[in-house]
């Protein structure tokens, strides 16, 4: 079967990546090490392939007049393909998860009982204008023993469908059927919308881009979603904060990379910090070229900053703006959060240990920071190895997910005839 | 406020119960385990309140013409009320799992990295008509720092209000807020649904019942769910099966508790070891009256052996009934449990260890047993203590449900001044 064919259906494609899961939970990790490194080289020595199918993507983003980021999130190029590879080479190297036995024990009858990883089975992954999570994807799923259903944005179509054409290709040469890796090549709404509801055929659903495409699947899979990535997050300058701390953490978490889920988007600033140190955040805020959007004691503080609307406390900005609130204590920082934060990642500025331990026991989010960046949410950083995405859930993974993400448990029972 | 008034809505009563789940989120494992203690005795010192509550919904449900295994479950007494309390005073033995350091590392720029492990919340308890529900789900909710919202069934409203007003009696002497127990005491469908979608401030929601109960909420909320329970588990009688193990198994499986998700529905047996041990089949379903729905092979070989309909293979008898079907390989019973499992616990009886060693890897479920009874599937059975449900689901939990289910992980991360 041709994967990539629009004959076949989506349904027809998730019942053969299902058939094709079980002959893969069977390879050893050598053979999908192996196989791993043959999608890598074969990508590498199909450069020019993966290219000549980018340009299309770009001439058609050029036509629609996308922005420039998009663009840049689009474009490939001999040096990127080559992070690909590497990136399958540095998947290859992690552990295995499956296979491992997590517990066992005897119960007092004689049954033997093991609780073992295996994979989860046949991940759907749903994905916006990076034709990298293609190939970053496909490793992790494959490594950890899953089959994976691709479902691209449109605008990289071409690039995707390439990729994919080079991963099937390789995988002729490995036992792991190319069946294992489905491409929905349709760019109909209609096809993402039937993988929401195909319990039957895909274990679990993880989207990876926007807001609105996140908040789509959440709403409307009865498969179980992997919530990821929409990160508000928060850096609060206590009372107690070390300002030689708090202006480099501040402006690194906004701008070292603005457009990921991991940069900064409001900063909460107590008010006795402030009456101290306002000029060195005006300062900072001046040389970084940040747009300040604060509550009125913020406009009457920052000059430049214009007044905050209510969606201002919700928004992902994803560029060099902030909005900025003056808080009274640590608990009203802590309870701005709760309404406003996407339980990404948060940041408290104190040399003040009580302050600091209440933040860390009351706000709810994946990682909670004491005097560091938020920056640091981030498989790679962390030293996860590679990501299939951060979980801003809290069933099964948190924050950044490698491998034991993309598996479950069973419980193995050996016995000599037990009853109860 | 009074939690169990209805003058409260639904979601001012999970908005209630989230404010105290950050309060009890703060307490320590001797203040939770002291509480339990504390809800023990006052159930067992007001048994009389709850047994004359009980009376109503007796009266009810006899009115309405329940039938017997429904009136027994409804039916407390005495002894049962010291059997929750009992149950309660268990959970205070068990380890608390909140506070638990799983991982910590340090990354090369000094930042300490820690995970830990943190109660989910809130979490959405919808049950049918076992008022123990209310007690142990309550008990392990409590002793993980959640808070809980209570939604029982119509049928047993009377009793579960009566022991929801014990328990905020008894919460009123402890540290914890009686705000952590909600229950909603409207038997409109409508207050149901309400719970679907209020992902704001309820982590997780829980259905235990029949299989209906639990796709509705599977299909209809927004809110993550655990889905619990649905068991059409399966014995696989392989060809070389021990005749003496492979028969006290079934009947076990069978016969011990029909009414459970654990017990077997179907039995697949291997055409070869029919043809050697026929007699041994039938002797053991005529003395424990089971009746026996087949296909053609197995209506030619079982006397009295009614011809099984597609149904009869998804069906949970749950009575002395089981489906039956010859076949030809290990492969294809495999292939049938794949299409109707319900993914909860299969069983192999063979002493072939190429036959077992297949059947382990490429059998999906909770819990696979080889040469055992399927009626281990159980929290107490396997030494877990209590349990919140068998988890027949992939993700964050899988089989017996424990305290830890109950919970989620926290990145701690401590620096001082660390930047990327």
């Amino acid at each position: 079967m041709l994967q990539t064919n629009e004959k076949y259906s989506v349904e027809e494609q998730a019942i053969s990546a299902k058939k094709a899961a079980k002959k893969l939970s069977l390879l050893t990790t050598e053979q999908k090490n192996d196989a791993l490194l043959t999608i890598a080289s074969t990508l590498e020595n199909n450069t020019e392939y993966i290219l000549k199918a980018n340009e299309v993507d770009l001439k058609n983003g050029k036509e629609k007049g996308f922005d420039e980021a998009l663009m840049d999130r689009l474009a490939l190029s001999a040096e990127r393909v080559k992070e690909f590879a590497n990136g399958l080479r540095e998947v290859a190297e992690l552990d295995d998860p499956t296979g491992d036995i997590l517990l066992s024990w005897t119960l007092d009858n004689g049954l033997d009982v093991k609780q073992v990883r295996v994979p989860l089975g046949v991940i759907g992954m749903i994905y916006e204008a990076r034709p990298n999570v293609t190939v970053d994807a496909t490793g992790l799923a494959l490594k950890s023993g899953n089959a994976i259903v691709l479902k691209g944005g449109s605008s990289a179509i071409s690039s995707n469908q390439a990729i994919v054409d080079i991963i099937h290709k390789a995988l002729d040469k490995t036992p792991i059927p190319k069946e294992a890796v489905q491409f929905i090549s349709s760019t109909d709404r209609a096809a993402t919308q039937e993988l929401f509801t195909m319990k039957e055929h895909i274990d679990v659903l993880i989207p990876r881009g926007g807001a609105s495409l996140i908040q789509a699947v959440v709403n409307n899979a009865t498969v179980p979603v992997l919530e990821t990535g929409v990160g508000n997050c928060h850096i609060y300058i206590d009372e107690q904060a070390d300002v030689k701390k708090a202006i480099p953490i501040l402006i690194n978490a906004k701008t070292d990379r603005p457009a990921v889920c991991n940069a900064a988007e409001t900063v909460l600033v107590h008010k006795n910090w402030l009456d101290s140190h306002k000029e060195e955040l005006i300062q900072a805020f001046n040389d970084h070229n940040i747009e300040v959007y604060g509550d009125k004691a913020t406009v009457g503080e920052i000059p430049g900053a214009k007044p905050a609307a209510e969606k201002d406390w919700a928004e992902e900005y994803l560029r060099l703006a902030i909005a900025m609130k003056v808080v009274e204590s640590v608990d009203e920082a802590i309870d701005h959060i709760e309404t406003y934060g996407t339980k990404h990642s948060e940041a408290i500025i104190s040399e003040d240990e009580q302050a600091v331990s209440r933040f860390m026991s009351l706000v709810d989010a994946a990682a909670l920071y004491h005097n560091a960046s938020t920056r640091f949410t981030d498989g790679g950083a962390l030293g996860f190895g590679a990501e299939i995405g951060i979980s801003t859930q809290k069933l099964h993974a948190r924050g950044p997910m490698g491998l034991p993400a993309l598996t479950t448990i069973k419980y193995i029972m050996s016995g000599n005839g037990q009853t109860r």
